[in-house]
């Protein structure tokens, strides 16, 4: 009867968290709807406090009032039927904390649904993968304030620490943890994709070797470009296969996969009338590459583009590569920041852009030096329209920018693309354009639909007749 | 009691539709649920065969079994009211017909729901705006290939017609017909965004007065660029402002809106898996105009690229536009009919690509020259994977990329955005590059989440302990 809190559902990561809690010295009650994942954690456990049960009911009442009930169960339906099995046996006041990866709009109508019924309910957003749940994630978690309070310093604990400080911050009201967490994801699928188009100029442009590459990302990563992804890239090409002794990464099909709820994001943007075009482009690229048969068709029909191909001087193009990987990064964590911002316009939400960066530090897939400076810049500028405007990031880009042009009109005239790199420069130079010629867009639409347009020299709706 | 056709829904689309029927020789009646509409269609009507009724029971009484409705009526609620206002007065057999913009999937549910009832449901796209509508638009069928039997001697009569037949084909089962128009209007957001930015580089990087470039787009319209939207074009950019003597188009505003169904276009495709990156990011284009107020600070910001421009030698350049636009094009529009065939085979709707292009080379906003290519591409291989793997389009790829790669290098260095040109290249190089380094996010996925990889050299699913 003296829990402090609870996890149901102990797969890999539930498992881990639970440990994790048990570790910073909370007594775990933890239950799974099928008992042998149970036993696992319990064999795994090795006398720290973790307390398994067997029927819901058990589980529930084994722990301290107000009950703290951490779900981490599959995104879906399976949380509403955890949910509903769980209902007859709290009372009022109660938390259920779901930390799935589940879609922000789904949380709020648990959140309804239960608030209606007197149950605290947290959407959580959790980053970090495995390790991370075990050894401290990164944690978003959205829901009422007073409620969040009552589960902080769990929470807390459990975390990442990055500068003594946890990775851990209220988000927001309702759905804004798994909205957090859900573009996080995405953030993390055009990073990705940037460090591939960086490591395919440096291979099939400047013909360099796995190994020469491993080394430069190795370089890299000492410096501005720090971060968890382009340090594990330096691993995995390193690695060897050892079923040919070749270099792993040489074996690897290039078909990529991609989970559901990723997609989630772009979904989300374009319907908000959000720009976020680097990480579409992101998810476009890994849809043409599950193309791979057609692709192989293709290559043999399509032509190549006429281009002697001179030698470049290695030093100098790795650093153009360098700077346009940067550039790259700067365009699309700020395309992500500007849908936190604007969303949270739109939703009323209130989101702490400041402290979303500084829980990015630890934890999770994307932590990096580089949101210490998106954390500095929101710092010291609140209410700032978007991250290119900052001082900061204003002179990266005044000095990076011709890396970034240099490496893509030499991808256009050799044939290799790099499509979010392209659309990063997209973005920056449609985005720096006071002026544009979309005034023709708007003509066309009142030319033959009659939709009507503003003038730039005077108020009012105007339609023409052609 | 002797009319062959009712419309109910009297805009100006809806009109124009009954006013097109009667003109063809139809007795039709039409109903609206305020009585302004139906008087003032009566007045324009002009001793055409337009019977007004002002009970929804007197209107459908009055029409010969089976009878056949026209809806246009606002998408969304509005069409269900409708349709549930006219269930008590209708028999089996008769039939309804949506010619609105419908989200296919309302479409679907309105389809199954009507057949359980005996009631025919066909969901039909319309293209080609007011004038369309009176004068023949492009007309896209969905439904039961039956009831299309019954009402397609209507359809078909008030058709556009090219090379004397009709632009009105059966297009496939249920909400097929609005998927088919759903795609068609993203298409056109494409192909004006390509226009726009070809233009651009005429007035922007090659300084061009507009009347220049209207001559240039009239040239263009008499070559194989021939289509609707370069032909009004070179219209806007000759008219006048009456308030200031300018040409109209340095008045309008740069900013763009959207009907919220072109989106749903884009959404589709990422929910399917199916590469839509140069119809997306025409939609992004959009979504930037409409920001500016942060543009201007951005432009006082953000620097420009070190560049002398240099000038360019006219005519060259010029024809390398227009290669580039082209190219764009063909891009576009494979994405665009990809998107039919991938979804197409995912819903089992056996969509005829022939047909869809050769209805769009009349009436519709997208008609042009370039569909008969299309056309006849699908007539000789109808199973083909992807329209530039066609002799036809792979040979004008290999003349003309080096006009796009060109372009874009230009832009690139002189910090002009082109992002839907951009995108076009990204997607013929990506997609046709057989062994890319999409193997690298594969490792990546694997090394922080455990999401497996296959192979290239043998079958599989592989994890590494990295």
């Amino acid at each position: 009867m003296s829990n402090t809190i609870g996890v149901i559902g102990l797969g890999v990561m539930g498992s881990n968290l639970a440990l994790n809690m048990a570790n910073k010295g909370e007594q775990v009650a933890v239950y799974n709807y099928t008992r042998d994942l149970t036993d696992q954690l319990v064999e795994r456990s090795q006398g720290q406090a973790i307390h398994p049960y067997f029927e819901i009911q058990d589980f529930v009442q084994s722990l301290e009032t107000p009950r703290k009930i951490f779900l981490m169960v599959t995104a879906g339906k399976p949380i509403d039927s955890v949910i509903q099995s769980l209902m007859p046996v709290l009372e009022a006041g109660d938390i259920i904390m779901d930390g799935g990866n589940s879609h922000y709009e789904d949380t709020e109508r648990r959140y309804e649904e239960l608030k209606s019924k007197g149950i605290g309910f947290l959407g959580i957003g959790i980053s970090g993968g495995e390790v991370g749940a075990l050894k401290g994630p990164s944690i978003m978690p959205g829901g009422d304030k007073e409620v969040y309070e009552k589960a902080a310093p769990i929470l807390t604990k459990i975390a990442a620490q990055a500068d003594n400080s946890p990775c851990c911050v209220y988000i927001g009201p309702k759905g804004s943890g798994h909205f957090v967490k859900m573009v996080h994801n995405w953030i993390e699928y055009a990073d990705m994709q940037l460090i591939t188009e960086a490591y395919t100029f440096l291979k099939d442009r400047l013909n360099l070797s796995v190994h020469e590459i491993a080394d430069i990302f190795d370089t890299w990563n000492q410096g501005e470009l720090n971060s968890y992804l382009i340090q594990i890239t330096a691993d995995i090409l390193r690695k060897k296969d050892e079923l040919t002794g070749l270099p792993l990464i040489h074996v690897i099909l290039d078909k990529v996969g991609q989970k559901g709820t990723g997609k989630w994001t772009s979904i989300q943007a374009i319907n908000n009338g959000i720009p976020s075009s680097i990480i579409t482009e992101s998810l476009f690229a890994r849809y043409l590459s599950s193309l791979k048969e057609e692709r192989l068709t293709a290559e043999s029909i399509l032509a190549d583009p006429d281009m002697n191909k001179q030698p470049l001087d290695k030093e100098l193009w790795i650093e153009y590569v360098r700077q346009a990987l940067y550039m790259g990064k700067v365009c699309a964590y700020t395309q992500g920041f500007t849908q936190y911002k604007m969303t949270s316009e739109l939703y009323g939400w209130d989101l702490p852009l400041m402290d979303i960066a500084l829980i990015f530090r630890g934890g999770c897939i994307i932590r990096a030096e580089f949101l210490n400076i998106i954390s500095e810049t929101y710092q010291k500028q609140p209410k700032l329209a978007n991250l290119l405007l900052s001082p900061y990031f204003a002179k990266k880009a005044q000095d990076y920018q011709s890396g970034l042009r240099k490496v893509l009109c030499e991808g256009i005239n050799a044939g290799i693309s790099f499509p979010c790199l392209s659309a990063s420069l997209t973005y920056y130079d449609s985005y720096r354009t006071g002026t544009s010629n979309a005034s023709l867009l708007q003509a066309q639409r009142d030319y033959f639909g009659a939709h009507t347009y503003e003038r730039n020299d005077r108020e009012g709706i105007f339609h023409t007749e052609w």
